[in-house]
């Protein structure tokens, strides 16, 4: 067997250690040489666990020469610079979300790209490795429903911290589905409006949860989004695909282990992120280290990024104006 | 439109009641004119509620010149009497199972039938009506299955009295899926075994309580019935034919509003028969009324009565001895 | 046993030759004595068949003798008259969807009602009678679900006649999901919006199938609604209400009968409206002719009748306009 | 991290190949050194795919120095002395089913490693890795389900080879389900019965398919299960456990996707095994490299596969007497 990708990890807060610890238990062919956090206990912790050394810089951890390719978790504002040295020194890079936080900076990392002769920045978007996402995307691009005119995405989580306002949800949450609209229709999102209605009382004054968030996208089909992070129950991600054949749905029914406990049939619902795409993101993370060892990606990129970008910023206009606001993007070269 | 048809209804107990007020309330066409029970304060209060006389002798009920037809839900013991009188006065009959208590008075009842033009005798097993079976019935009788090889029952309550021990539970609840067999697959029950394995806790000593009783037919298909008796969760009766080309199943999930309210999805189960089967008595009773006005019967007759007897009393055979039991069974005439 | 109500059918199209029936052979109580179109040879031949009188003019048909109750089944524009006459003449009516056509001479009937001492029109909103509906208005009212937030509703037609084009979609689709929601919430909708995407290509040219339609509510809730007449599949009514503390959806899996006869688990879809709220019908018909013997009415009345068309109106305004319309609506009596 | 475990694998036909594929390209930490088949050009072929050396005689193949384990996927026959080998080699072991083809060199194998210090043979019963399978085991031992009182269970694939006759089936499909009930209820199978009811028209003439498979338990449990191998439909593993507390059952809804493509909801089946549970099989041979490691075994050891041997003949005589046939096992060392 050829020998395994050195990996560099930085960032190791909850998904940067969760990606660590899959990487060195899971993922085949992957060694994570060299973690980083500007939080040093907790990069030493890390890399005791897995057997990585810690490098303090994250520049130096880019440039290690024993780092062949580089994976970034760290916080969205150091994602700009970092993802640019992986750029300048030739390594494949698996950036989480968001590629920066800003259009203009996204933007340069495009052009950046573009002058080099393959792809190197993949991004973490783990949804297009979810079985039921790429059975879905699969269903359409095969014709079975038909031309698709309509997608709605329901998504939920039982609870969030204080500070997720109704800016933070489109970021932090609205983004997923910003993806998967682009992943399942293959077109740009060219505007979004955020419909606003009752909130929970478990939302702080001031913060729309629910709301629901409508996108058109070029061809000019509608996806509508139901966001609510407060729903006390569970974390709940549902995507329909109408079209003129038919219809399809992924997430409604989870955890097939179907009880009669207690008067009630049913099952349970995944609590959270890690227990519903748990396989979607050790599959990312399988693909992109074989990818990655032949110098490349294999997953949403760099312009991929940049258009997320670029719709939540104009998701944050939506909510802020209460207009329908329209998605500026930049030529793709 | 023609005259109401003028129903005396003998027994008013639980079921009895339940029948005589669906004709009062919701079955056109249809008057009771005369209620009969040996508890004479139990018939006094259902006439006054929905305004009929009280007969305190059923055979004086059978002969009343305003009875155009009869619902017999006495206890077992009576209806051989009964259904004999409703025969020799040539009224119409719908009798709650069981036929009668033996097989010879139930031969006996075939023998009187058939020396009629017509017949006279349904017996009220519900679930021929009930929306599912009757959709699962035409799934075989089209070929939508291929040929049926196997029948597998599930039949739980979720509490009874003391007295249901292992030779009630095969009268009183595993009769159904004896009627479901035969309904289904269009063909006799020639041998019962029980499998007795271990009793739930809420069982009293002596009872087997679950029980897998199995069925072989005349062309030697194999059902299997799971009755469970005391389950502590709800009403579930469930039924899968499995044939050459496929296989369906009903009653597995119920009261289609599905819930997420407590990190659970999934919805309620019916509680009980009369939630579980409610249309399927209303519908039985309208057609039966709606024949009875012509002289006749529309549903499972005097021998599908008969049968039951006859497979019933080889599985009590088979719970006594652990054998298999041979049904039998006189020629039909 | 009381007296039949005699009941004067007024129009039997589709509809009302459907309810003809119901009101012949399925519900207690009822008489059809008179029955009246604009086509006599279609009144023929229902009066023949349930043996009534055809009457030829409607308003003699509300005024006769042997007419004690009315069901107003003929064309919208009819209905603000003859519900007058109905009310004229003291009769308790039940008027099939829409009230009449236009805001002013719906609200005149809510007028003309008031001065009675009771209410007569009932409207024929037959959701509310649905098994599904009832169980999910009760989770809310029970305060199951918490606080409503959303009320999501899916309708899909198989196919619909060419004149459907996007106001008749309003009209005569949206107005259950008008009536649902203002159930389900127990207040007002203030505003209609209507978003246009992509149309199917068996839709007419300028024809928006689908759309989604937002209301919003009072208290500002949001109600969304995909309407979808031409989906090519099947008849396919959901709804789904998000709450503070869980969500309820129904109308989901249909038909219970799973199979797995060609490589597929799952069922079929109620292929139309008979199908699918047939047992909502005869429950409305059944408790409308009980209330009715009394003289009253037992479901949503003309206030609710009013509501669904000053809606409707703000339905089709928001298609004209692409804007977000307000419902303008007078004091309650 | 530490050196990857050294794997020889033997056989590789349809199993071995799956499994050496999975650990060259998806097993964290181990690395196919050898590989070994009686077909020198089908181990040629593997093992230039996976960059594995052949080896021709499978016990030089066990006794390389570049091997520390070693997994067997080779015909039953070959089982006994293959395993004992790697006990003398003091070398793990994973075999595929079944341990060996009768009892007595089973027992040899329980013998043989009872004198070691630690165990060394592992079964490979993948179920026991299945999300769903564990899922019930862990509701079980949590008391979840009360005290289990039956286990239904359902096999059926699609489609099988000419020579899977009864007894076939039994050793080879029976088989999982022996180890199901073993491992769900923590007891021992201590009889079996089988019933044969009218079999397949796709079935060669004396092969019972479909069976009914009836065991007892150590403590009087009842399993029921039915095993269908030409269903013609798909791969379909059903296990549902009642207890005195509730029921759960897996397996029923499968490939979450669901279509309203054509008039029906629902959605596809796994086809094969290989959809159904290769999760499963990554997670054993994940978790066995992690123990071989150490020198040990994680999941079904040589006494399980003992047993399944032991209930397996049972079955075959049960199938060609058609009586209930008692199993019989030596005590546990």
């Amino acid at each position: 067997m050829s020998a395994d990708l050195r990996i560099a990890v930085l960032g190791v807060g909850m998904m940067g250690a969760f990606h660590a610890d899959a990487l060195a238990t899971r993922v085949k062919g992957a060694t994570v040489t060299v973690v980083n956090d500007f939080a040093a206990d907790k990069a030493a912790e890390v890399a005791a666990r897995i057997g990585a050394r810690v490098v303090a810089d994250p520049f130096e951890a880019i440039a290690d020469p024993e780092v062949d390719a580089v994976l970034i978790a760290t916080p969205g504002a150091a994602h700009a610079g970092q993802v640019q040295a992986c750029l300048d020194a030739g390594k494949p890079v698996l950036c989480e979300k968001p590629l920066t936080t800003d259009i203009a900076s996204s933007y340069a990392l495009v052009q950046a790209e573009a002058k080099l002769d393959r792809p190197l920045v993949q991004l973490g978007f783990m949804r297009r490795f979810d079985a039921e996402y790429v059975t879905l995307h699969d269903l359409i691009t095969s014709g079975g429903l038909g031309n698709p005119l309509l997608v709605h995405c329901t998504h939920r989580n039982p609870t969030v911290p204080e500070h997720f306002n109704s800016e933070f949800m489109i970021r932090d949450s609205v983004v997923h589905e910003v993806d998967v609209a682009r992943f399942l229709l293959d077109e740009e999102i060219t505007s979004v409006q955020v419909l606003r209605g009752v909130a929970t009382s478990a939302a702080p004054e001031g913060t729309n949860d629910p709301m629901i968030v409508v996108f058109e996208t070029t061809s000019g089909r509608l996806v509508t989004d139901e966001i609510y992070v407060r729903s006390g129950i569970a974390y709940e991600v549902r995507t329909e695909v109408v079209g003129e054949a038919g219809s399809a749905m992924i997430g409604l029914d989870q955890n097939l282990v179907r009880t009669t406990t207690d008067g009630r049939w049913g099952g349970t619902i995944t609590p959270g992120f890690v227990e519903r795409f748990g396989q979607a993101y050790d599959t990312e993370l399988q693909r992109w280290v074989a990818a990655a060892k032949q110098g490349t990606i294999d997953g949403p990129g760099v312009w991929d990024g940049y258009a997320a970008v670029a719709v939540c910023e104009a998701g944050v206009q939506a909510v802020r104006t209460g207009e329908k606001v329209p998605v500026v993007m930049e030529a793709r070269p």
